[in-house]
């Protein structure tokens, strides 16, 4: 393999896969990238047996071939090339070494064959759609930061993909949930999708996909079995092993019976948990909520250092409620709404809480209440 | 004590104060800072014990009066008020605690008595000299990545301050090591500070001045005595206990006989040392520079990445000498350096090696060499 290749083009493409590789591996190959050089392009391939990405950008190649290096030293030594470098690749000396030079920069790098890059089976994706990047990045948004991180319950590592219906109308789904709170975001359902099977896909695989769909506006071609799944833009394919495992019966949490409502603002409502929220203790950071007609008093207490309250005006009209929250999970969903207004939705003090945002249900978030 | 202030005031003597308090305190009054208000000001004191901080500013008291309450959970709370508010602090109440108010917000905060706060001795500082904050922000900049963490070396924990002499001409001088490099820089001796005694200003305190001066353009007004430094500007007085220790003869470690000097151009070397250190091994760091007539070869090699190489030109004209260097120490004082072009005065590749920048005697670095 033997190629030149703009610093700016390679460094782009090696951003795109190298947070793939773990820092720490077993297996050394892991550690490595996969280049392919052939018909004007050169083709990145890492991989963590779990997700698998290929990014391929144009190159001059003058003899093509195959090898893999260690992908965070590539990148660090691309990294810290001068703007507007070109680089010659040269993997042609037979010694298992890969020889990249720059100006008056060379560097030889200890290169495994290429032969012994473990290959992602391609296996069949029957189920093939279209999506936006906009949406779907809406999708992760909104529902990722529910994720559970208990590794425990590993069918909960992982947003929960799935045709729906809402109101009559078929959507594509996503449903995050670490037990404590849910986030269901949904957009209407792309061509193609429907008969889609249900799909937990893995965190990792949710983090790097929602860092490749930042810079896109493309469309996305999304392909997926009961097994994987693949997204496909821009000359970059990332594909990844789902979740093997069944997600909860998710419908069963979010209440039907919520005869409590009550609009805030939402800027002024999260300004005010956050502040109360200074004075809650680091480990429960519970905040409580005193409904009454027309207000919200907001309140956090402390042993140690005190206590805090803040009220707000609402629209509230039902019966004096008080209920606590995790203050960081009610930033949380704060930070995900949009609009200028929140509804939420409440029972009792101990039952779970829904909250929307007015005038928009596409998305719906439910929190579990803490006793304060 | 009561009194209104504005968040903004209140928020910016807080952020000067609270830098000194511990997140971790046995002493529960430590946790606090103490408030006295009286004569239009609010005074906030924070110590460690060893670092004592005072802050003054402008307040509308109705009734003077001291009292202690959390540092960080009353930063926080500030922070988190909005822009532009008034707050107003009461601890008239004689129930141990004290009511911050600003719109419909409401804290309660834990006091501890004012009288229990730990006063730092004043003490006599007999010598007193004024300094530009530039110029000892200079002093510390060129010095303080030099400082010593190894706790069992407690006399190089610090900056060693004192009075020198350069050419004939008397300077206030700074030294920082940790025994594998050296940092030295000077300014004119101030007036006052002559006959001062040598002393040795603890990390803590160099981090916390750096921050306090790097928003000042004001003169420096320094006090020290033997076992005491304070530094007063713009109402805040910073008061140090200094290392009690000797700092060792650091002249010796300058060597005086290096023969071979080398100059070569600051930021393409900075450059050239950070990409091939790309591949050196993250424990070793190591870089071997190359000189020979003209030119500067810098490599480097590790057993798992491979091996780099970088050429830069040089006016070297004495014979071929190759010396080894941790990359990370040279970078740190590239960073520091200022000019367009480095001097590095060598001897061997076992023996100290001087670095300036060409026409600067102000500041002089010494690195010892590694074996590569």
């Amino acid at each position: 393999m033997k190629l030149i290749i703009e610093r700016a083009a390679l460094l782009k493409s090696l951003s795109h896969v190298q947070n793939v590789v773990e820092r720490r591996n077993t297996i050394p190959i892991l550690s490595n990238v996969k280049m392919t050089a052939g018909d004007g392009k050169l083709r990145l391939n890492a991989t963590d047996m779990d997700l698998d990405i290929v990014d391929a950008t144009a190159a001059e190649v003058s003899q093509p071939g195959e090898t893999t290096a260690p992908a965070h030293t590539l990148y660090e030594i691309v990294r810290k090339l001068p703007d507007g470098a070109d680089i010659e690749l040269d993997a042609t000396s037979g010694d298992g070494q890969m020889v990249l030079r720059s100006g008056r920069s060379r560097f030889s790098l200890s290169c495994l064959p290429a032969g012994e890059f473990p290959v992602m089976s391609g296996g069949d994706l029957p189920v093939n759609f279209d999506l936006a990047a906009v949406q779907l990045k809406d999708l992760i948004d909104k529902t990722r930061f529910a994720i559970s991180t208990e590794e425990t319950r590993y069918y909960l590592n992982g947003i929960y993909l799935h045709a729906a219906e809402q109101d009559g109308a078929p959507v594509l789904r996503a449903v995050a949930t670490d037990g404590h709170r849910l986030a269901s975001a949904e957009t209407p359902l792309p061509d193609g999708a429907d008969g889609m099977p249900g799909i937990i896909v893995p965190r990792k695989t949710v983090n790097e996909l929602h860092k490749l769909i930042e810079e896109t506006e493309a469309e996305i071609r999304v392909s997926l079995s009961e097994a994987k799944i693949q997204f496909s833009f821009d000359g970059v394919v990332l594909t990844s092993k789902l979740i093997d495992g069944t997600f909860p019966d998710y419908e069963r949490v979010i209440p039907q019976g919520n005869d409590k409502e009550m609009k805030v603002l939402r800027k002024a409502f999260g300004d005010a948990v956050d502040r109360v929220s200074a004075i809650s203790t680091e480990k429960s950071r519970a905040v409580k909520l005193t409904l009454d007609k027309g207000s919200l008093v907001l309140s956090a207490s402390s042993p140690e250092s005190g206590s805090a309250t803040d009220e707000l005006e609402s629209d509230y009209a039902g019966e004096r409620l008080e209920i606590g929250f995790n203050s960081a999970y009610l930033l949380e969903i704060m930070r995900q709404v949009e609009g200028d207004t929140i509804v939420m939705s409440l029972s009792d003090a101990a039952s779970p809480t829904i909250i929307r945002e007015e005038g928009d249900d596409s998305a719906l978030y439910v929190l579990m209440p803490m006793r304060v």
